[in-house]
């Protein structure tokens, strides 16, 4: 199938151009012309209704007269038209059709109804639809240039290696003309059918594609993406990202532009991330670093020596690197030693400096042999000065000399488009500015394997149904996490015999969100008067303030601990099961510091989470305070992780875990769980 | 002196080339043949005790044997022979000398010498240094090529009006390579007499020159560039500067490559603002900048609109934007009528998507012409598509046909050099990277017109003195500061009738730094018999702990408040006094989470200073939360800024500063003050 459908999407024998106008000027009059000039070698049959005749060729009133059956359609219909395009194409048994229209599912509720119709229509017929609003796709190699970018009327197109996957069909041109060596290039609209990660996995046993480049904007085919992610992992092909939403702003307009709900930016960078897919952040870094990421092994280490005949331009590498969070280190003394027996000396410090006596030859390549063999760096960064301008000969040589070494890059710090060149040909990453270097060295090293595992599909489709704090711990206590000792009691009598005081008082109901918010918790409430006095408080409290009438109260001994942390989980509309942490009370809004990863973790992972989240230093020993039971915090974050297992839970959050000195354990003091109807767990009610 | 200065730098009418080299291989051979390549007119002596020809001139055997006093004199002799050489210059009476040699300064105790001998022999004989470790200046109209820079062998130096000036010499010459279109370029090297300040100064009135460039590793010479900075904005010329140093690596690195301490990044950051001095944090965004600061107001708006093609690539620009905190806003629902009306329809949202149909240069420019009169944007972002590639005269024209309006930008996502030459002549500011527009775009509409107002210089060279917490109090009951009600008492008899309870007993002495980790406090002292206690156990405590025999402690009101806050201040090396505001406790450490400015700030400055620090967010009525008076703890900081104007405060820190209900003031719960000897506020310890 997956042959099948590549063949129709990248190498068809014959394509449709429905709808090819025969105005030079209109953007459908692009295709034909540029795939002659391409010299494509399959059928190309244009479809118009009113000429008979486009740029010298033949065209064909209808798809019914054509000669054959197309392997591919490209429909350049108005919208309203679309659809039945579409139908026509199903009808006649044409495998892929690609639209370009848009006025679909971002069109407000009109098109909303005719993207549904157009969905319906590809699932009856079989025909596989790429777009709505596809620029359309490229295939360097055969001249399939079925788009109607206008960047495509160069006419070198550049071939190579990558595969250039995007959201926005005008990025697909600026790639290519910014010098990307391609494969394929496709611009996949809408996704309506075909999801971006559908269409990359075509490919991804393809010999001619080295590696992949996805500019998204959204991700809402999350599931085909890691299916696509995992297979070119196992291929050994790279797949690198530049991911829109890292604003809150660009997160709104992705809104508007394309009509899905962006979601939250670190959502996306874990969910990238846990699928072995590196994100660039930088244009340029998008452009520049597929083949460091061809180079460096998946989890590799990452400890990066920088090597320079100018200090200035080297400082500026180690400077972005740093603010990445990439901590150049310096040679040993022993490798100093070594770098001066062979001749390349340099002063002690975190760069390599071997000033102008490392424009020769010989001392940039003593000096590159050293540092690549002393085993103290995963990665080696020659920062090259004026000289890669004037003589590369010299200056880039030892590099591209040394290209079959894989932890190697350089960063040249003049424009030398020569030394560029050679470092291509030979196969070494090579950046331009030290942002790109940076920023792909960061994406690079930062890379994990795809995890293999997936939580099961969640189950069920029905409403949505909050449990009361009770039933929260319970749904938790089955995957082990512990609650601080309570007791369900009734409002109008609540008998405290044999709790252990103090105590803190709540208003037990799962339709109260924020009980504080509405009187619903008295705490250190002292005697089993205090609990009977603080229930009816609360009772009538909360039935003024919140108009809910409540049965019953949860009583709970108050507990003593370090500090307080957020554990939560929910399941998120595009990437699913995640589990997050974050500091407790004030300070996760107002520093944003949480993390998050995608559900289930293992417990390395947990550790790592709390790793991320800077207010639980303060649990760290910080300052010679005590530490908080950091082991036990990381379980209970893997337990709560678990529930992506059960598939009912929809969204779970302990605010807060307190968190007692080590040894001691993590304990519950308030819990809400939401369950999707269907629920093994309702009984729990 | 600063027309003479400007001369003999960049219009000498001779030059000498002491240690010329006649082999072509070595750099010191570099630039005669760059004089004579770039036309320079002035007379070249070159000076070299070994031959009598260097390319078919004659070569003077020594300095004496010129056949004239040369107007400015490039040593490129070893380290240890330079100062000699420059005494001679001395002698000869040459206005400037440029040192090329490395091993003063940077070099150890030895070098450290021999600097400290070369400015000596510099300031008695009057001539002026350029260096050491200067790579050499250029003025590209003169011909003046007086570098040993392998990349000004390029034959064709593109000429313009950018002064650039750099600390790294290597930076200058990537630059050039990079399309700068220069005035003048010079490698500043270690400053040890003039400063690049200085430097740049003799030029601001220079006709020729439109702007500044800077390269900075470090704020040696703050003074000398807060002087230039005034100079050039009195003349209206933009100064943009890239700073080394904003990853703790870098700082580090700064130590060890040039001697200098570099200071923490926010310093510099605050620094350059103060300065007018816009800062570009990546290399293209210090390329592409100066046009755009050249034509936005100082303290202009921030209100920016984009418009496009293409949707993709204006998203990346808004995404970009928005991580550096602009906030792109769409069009109100009026001017979206008159785009529709003007023919340039959009729908509403962030960006004005003019779709495929804008790009007609009708429809751009009827699209321009409402963005830029309707009043709702500081700045107009057009970005670009694949047009720009191909149709330059359709989609670049409607831009360039509006160069005269100053609120216009353009960004354009393809590589498209034939559209970024017709931009630049225009003078239109055009950016090639998502990041590099975002950069500039937010480095110009962050500038603010220099500060006029300079604080004294610091008084004394005496030892610094710490000040106990009583007398620290006085030194800021100076400035209007109140400290919580206190008493001083003989530690062992404290009487403490007429206090009010509950208090702070707190050990009182200078040479304590932090008093409560040696016991030296204790909190909620009831009664007159708890303070005689907590005395009699303090004064135990900080003998056995830190050593220090105490006579007196402080006893202190407790106060109650809605949060803490630190505030500080401090003359910083580099660039001298600063007030500091942090988030109290172990946020400050934790989340970096502080503030600062050059003092004394006004109180729309500390208004500013308290938005800054997120921590302080929880004092604003967060989530329903009582409001803190920040009115009060604006004055406050105000009042410590002040500090600056007594010239004998080396470092003041009010930790904490109490934050007191709206209207109900804020108080200092502790403070150390610390002078410089020679203060006029001795007497009162």
């Amino acid at each position: 199938m997956t042959a099948e459908l590549a063949a129709a999407l990248f190498a068809p024998r014959s394509v449709a151009l429905v709808g090819a106008s025969a105005d030079p000027a209109k953007a459908s009059s692009r295709p034909l012309r540029f795939l002659r000039r391409s010299g494509f070698a399959g059928a190309v049959y244009p479809v118009n209704t009113r000429v008979t005749e486009i740029d010298g060729e033949p065209a064909f009133p209808s798809l019914d007269a054509l000669p054959e059956v197309p392997e591919h359609a490209f429909l350049m219909t108005p919208a309203a038209a679309t659809v039945d395009a579409v139908r026509q194409c199903g009808r006649l048994g044409v495998p892929v059709v690609t639209v370009l229209s848009g006025g679909f599912a971002e069109a407000g509720p009109e098109g909303a109804a005719r993207q549904r119709e157009l969905v319906a229509v590809a699932r009856e017929s079989g025909t596989r639809v790429v777009g709505p609003s596809s620029l359309g796709l490229v295939n360097t190699r055969t001249g399939l240039t079925l788009t109607a970018n206008a960047a495509f009327a160069d006419p070198d197109l550049k071939q190579g290696g990558i595969f250039v996957a995007s959201h926005s069909g005008s990025l697909i041109g600026a790639l290519l003309s910014r010098g990307a060596a391609c494969s394929h290039l496709v611009s996949v609209g809408g996704e309506a059918d075909l999801g971006i990660g559908e269409i990359c996995g075509t490919a991804v046993a393809d010999p001619d594609v080295t590696g992949f480049l996805l500019f998204l904007e959204n991700l809402r085919h999350a599931d085909g993406l890691r299916t696509f992610a995992r297979a070119a992992a196992a291929h050994g092909k790279p797949v690198l990202a530049y991911k829109l939403g890292r604003s809150r702003a660009a997160a709104e307009l992705a809104v508007s532009h394309t009509g899905s709900l962006a979601g939250e930016d670190d959502v996306a960078a874990a969910f990238l991330a846990d699928c072995g897919i590196a994100r660039a952040h930088t244009l340029d870094g998008l452009l520049e670093g597929l083949p460091l990421l061809a180079r460096t092994p998946v989890s590799g280490g990452a400890r990066v020596g920088v090597v320079t005949t100018t200090g200035g331009g080297a400082a500026m590498v180690v400077d972005q690197l740093g603010v990445l969070g990439i901590d150049v280190a310096g040679p040993t003394p022993a490798t100093l030693a070594r770098l001066a027996d062979a001749g390349a000396p340099a002063a002690p410090g975190v760069i390599v400096d071997l000033t102008l006596a490392g424009t020769r030859y010989a001392v940039m390549s003593a000096a590159l042999d050293v540092l690549l063999s002393c085993g103290e760096f995963d990665l080696v960064v020659a920062v090259v000065g004026s000289s890669a301008r004037f003589e590369p000969e010299v200056a880039v040589r030892p590099i591209v000399d040394r290209a079959d070494r894989p932890g190697l890059a350089a960063f040249l710090v003049p424009h030398a488009p020569e030394a560029l060149a050679m470092l291509a040909a030979a196969g070494v990453p090579a950046f331009r500015t030290p942002e790109s270097c940076a920023d792909a060295t960061a994406a690079a090293l930062a890379r994990q394997a795809p995890r293999s595992v997936s939580p099961p599909a969640p189950r069920g489709t029905g409403p949505v149904r909050p449990l009361d704090e009770a039933e929260s711990y319970a749904v938790l206590a089955e995957v082990g996490i512990e609650a601080a000792p309570h007791r369900v009691l009734p409002v109008d009598s609540p008998d405290a015999d044999g709790l252990r005081f103090p105590v803190a008082v709540k208003a037990l109901s799962a339709a109260l969100g924020h009980k504080s918010d509405v009187g619903g918790v008295v705490l250190a409430v002292d005697t089993a008067a205090g609990v009977r006095e603080a229930s009816a408080r609360i009772r009538a409290d909360v039935a003024a303030r919140a108009g809910v009438e409540i049965s019953a109260v949860l009583v709970q001994s108050m507990e003593a601990g370090l500090g307080e942390v957020l554990v939560g989980y929910r399941v998120d509309p595009d990437v699913g099961p995640l589990v997050l942490v974050a500091a407790g009370g004030v300070l996760t809004e107002i520093y944003a510091d949480r993390s998050l990863r995608p559900a289930p973790v293992d417990l390395d992972t947990a550790h790592r989470l709390l790793g991320e989240v800077k207010g639980i230093a303060a649990l760290r020993g910080h300052r010679g305070a005590p530490r908080g039971d950091l082991g036990a915090l990381a379980r209970l974050v893997m337990a709560v992780s678990e529930l992506a297992m059960r598939g009912d839970v929809v969204e779970a959050e302990i605010n807060p875990v307190l968190v007692r000195p080590d040894g001691e354990g993590v304990v519950a003091l308030d819990a809400v769980v939401r369950l999707r109807d269907g629920s093994t767990n309702g009984d729990a009610a």
